[in-house]
């Protein structure tokens, strides 16, 4: 493809993607289509000569957007929203454009230095604590992949951290226990189990009836590891679970760490972004007694994924627990002390200039369309929690929070699944089934940039039609 | 921003690429930064309005463009070439604007399979074993994040076979031993740290003077291992190391790896790209008796970063490492056992639609184009190889393989270093810095997608007359 081709193909896919997302709510959510069928619409070998960009446009209407599930769809209820903004589209076509690695400082100074930037002013637009902050002593933060990513390194810090940097050597681990809920999303366990902590040193606390922590569990929990000669190493606390959107009880959560010296991540995935609205504060009660948090703008916020923010009030843990410099990588601005390299901040070497993507978006839309469009979410979220309320077959399996309403049919589990069943399969609406305390619940997750009160008033319509 | 001010924006985002891939040899490779200065160049807080098209895209000529290394620049000799294609660069945009999350097969099932056959594309193009195809019993292939993600799964599938699973709940990993040489990626003792192997369980192994491993040493240290009681469970063969691109014997390891029932991990992530061209398949010898394999096409074949391949014999084993399924993950697609949930592939859960990239880059540019530049930068590597063996003041460090050379002063590292700090502190080419067997040595890495002769000769020039 030459230089004269990509501008015209380049313009071209500009304007199909901008129609794309002005219609993606004409098409099916989820695509009709079983496995195996995208493959067989493709050839089964790579072509032996370049082909046109017209070819490929077509097979774009041809292959593609007939069989891709359309999280843009203004009618998408389902796992959480993962908006694109224009702006930050463009911010990631920058970033592959430029091809640099932000590896380390030197390997692209702007890279850095713009991410340093974006943490400090996500931090301020957010009101997290200062000793986040870039200029903090000990704090700092940095863009990760994923949520999963960033409590993976969480656990990382809080293992080095309680092994007093032994766990380099020794990978010995076998003492530490960690503790969370059964409401935790799934990469917690994950993250432990890639760390060296099995099922049988991870203790799930009993939550309560709104799906949150139940602090004194924890705290007596806690002690019982300590007398049995264990190490409370890692708690992780959730602002906003996966299945109900509960907020665990962070600071009591907090007495209980700094009692044992455990550290403490809160994730804040989902609902953390929430914090954008000065009235949805709550969502940080106790961030500033944790030793990390991440949220991530590209749910909610509409900063396409991947974008999670993760900071830490002890970045010298992280750096203890991922720094390793062979003579390839050395570089006197990093030497200086002067210069962060954030490839000692993540898993991977190799990083994007992700930054550009928060920052197009932070001035081309501007924090104030996302504050809109949280509250908007929210009042249509709370508008259909009520007409759940005031319909006797349906309840509410969680009190609704935010922009999450989970419901299920009083006549059972097998009228929810039916009804679950009945709106997914019509192709029109898409929603998640999880399961709330042993009770299969309908998760509406209410927050596509392009969802209006009509979108949620055909979804209940359908609810009701399909109960009927 | 509006779809139309996404549209014009995006036009002119486009040109702007394409003018920068043009005009980027007329750049300092190097910005002339210090840390901090980017970070003076913009605002302390973020905007409390939205700011206009003009003014971002104004920054982007005043700050970003003046301070970023340029990866793409003609006379990039250092770390290694980052390509990013004009057609590859496309597909992140499309990417971007789909917006679509493809952790299951249900979360958007072009995404996967188109992935898949992308895989099996590549599998082919390299002339790689069939155990890796996904259509075999056993195997498979996945696009990860980087090398450093690759090698981290393999060595958690290799943890999970050593241990039969009992890691997930045990995290018990006292006794597992793992071997790769001093010369491997940082990323290998990395992901073993992180996985709990400390640095106390992992044997370096002697290399050969061509900064290969000797195969007679790792058979005798396994030996010793296993006489101990250690579990050899994890083999690092690199095929094209990070300093002097040494290839390690894999046919020899292999046979050990098979012996002591160890994981045999091949390390392809720079070099391995090369098998594109036929006459440079012999590195990939001995990958078919490997457990896993990597190489990222976002190094030489000019796929923007990040796209890793990664093949393994034995899927199994990753599910086993890596799977965890809540209630709101379920799918009748992957309950069937028809589809696969590539978030069990891989550290994060979520992930972008990185397939088309690779997609619109052997479509667009076609094989060809990388198999020629792949040449031409080996025949370009040979010269200045001949031009350094023929000037009595320079030696290689290390025999010249592919597009790497490893050259110092013969009056000894103070001389090599002195050089090497000239050539960079011009701004007019960048090298690297290594050390080779205490040697310090500078490694002049050709590969850039626009690198020509001339750019290799006024290189060679510079060092004459640094030399001087």
């Amino acid at each position: 493809m030459t230089p004269d081709e990509f501008r015209d193909a380049g313009h071209e896919l500009i304007d199909l993607i901008a129609d794309y997302l002005d219609d993606v709510g004409e098409r099916p959510v989820v695509p009709p289509v079983e496995p195996g069928d995208v493959r067989a619409m493709l050839p089964e070998h790579p072509p032996s000569v370049p082909e046109s960009w017209d070819d490929v446009r077509a097979d774009i209407d041809r292959v593609i957007l007939p069989t891709i599930t359309h999280w843009q769809h203004p009618n998408w209820f389902a796992y959480f929203p993962a908006n694109t903004t224009h702006s930050s589209i463009l911010g990631e076509l920058l970033s592959a454009g430029l091809g640099v690695q932000g590896m380390s400082w030197v390997t692209s100074p702007a890279c850095t230095e713009l991410e340093t930037l974006m943490l400090d002013w996500m931090l301020e637009l957010l009101d997290l604590p200062d000793r986040f902050r870039s200029t903090s002593e000990h704090g700092g933060g940095v863009i990760q992949g994923s949520a999963s990513e960033a409590v993976l390194v969480a656990i990382l810090a809080a293992r080095w951290t309680a092994t007093a940097g032994a766990v380099n050597t020794t990978g010995e681990t076998s003492r530490l226990v960690a503790y969370t809920t059964s409401q935790a999303h799934s990469s917690v366990e994950k993250g432990l189990r890639i760390a060296g902590i099995g099922t049988d040193r991870i203790r799930t606390i009993e939550h309560d009836e709104a799906f949150a922590m139940r602090a004194d569990v924890l705290a007596a929990a806690v002690e019982a590891d300590i007398q049995s000669g264990y190490i409370p190493f890692f708690v992780c606390s959730t602002h906003g679970t996966t299945s109900s959107l509960a907020v665990d009880p962070t600071p009591e959560i907090a007495e209980v760490c700094e009692r044992a010296g455990a550290w403490l991540h809160v994730d804040g995935a989902m609902a953390g972004i929430a914090a954008l609205v000065p009235e949805y504060r709550w969502v940080n009660a106790g961030v500033e007694r944790a030793h990390s948090y991440c949220t991530n703008p590209h749910k909610w916020m509409g900063v396409n994924f991947d974008c999670t923010l993760f900071w830490t009030a002890d970045r010298a843990a992280l750096l203890g627990a991922l720094s390793i410099l062979p003579e390839y990588l050395r570089s006197a601005a990093a030497e200086s002390g002067r210069a962060i390299d954030y490839r000692d901040w993540q898993i991977p070497l190799g990083r994007r200039f992700r930054a550009l993507k928060l920052w197009f978006n932070l001035r081309l839309d501007g924090v104030g369309a996302a504050q809109a469009r949280i509250r908007r979410d929210v009042a249509l979220a709370h508008e259909l929690a009520t007409w759940v309320t005031d319909d006797d077959r349906f309840d509410l399996s969680a009190p609704p929070r935010l922009g999450l309403v989970c419901l299920h049919h009083v006549d059972g589990d097998d009228a929810t699944e039916s009804l679950i069943a009945r709106i997914n399969e019509a192709g029109e609406f898409h929603v998640t089934r999880t399961v709330l305390d042993d009770r299969v619940s309908m998760r509406v997750s209410i927050g596509a940039r392009t969802t209006e009160r009509r979108h949620v008033e055909a979804l209940w319509s359908a609810i009701q039609e399909a109960a009927a």
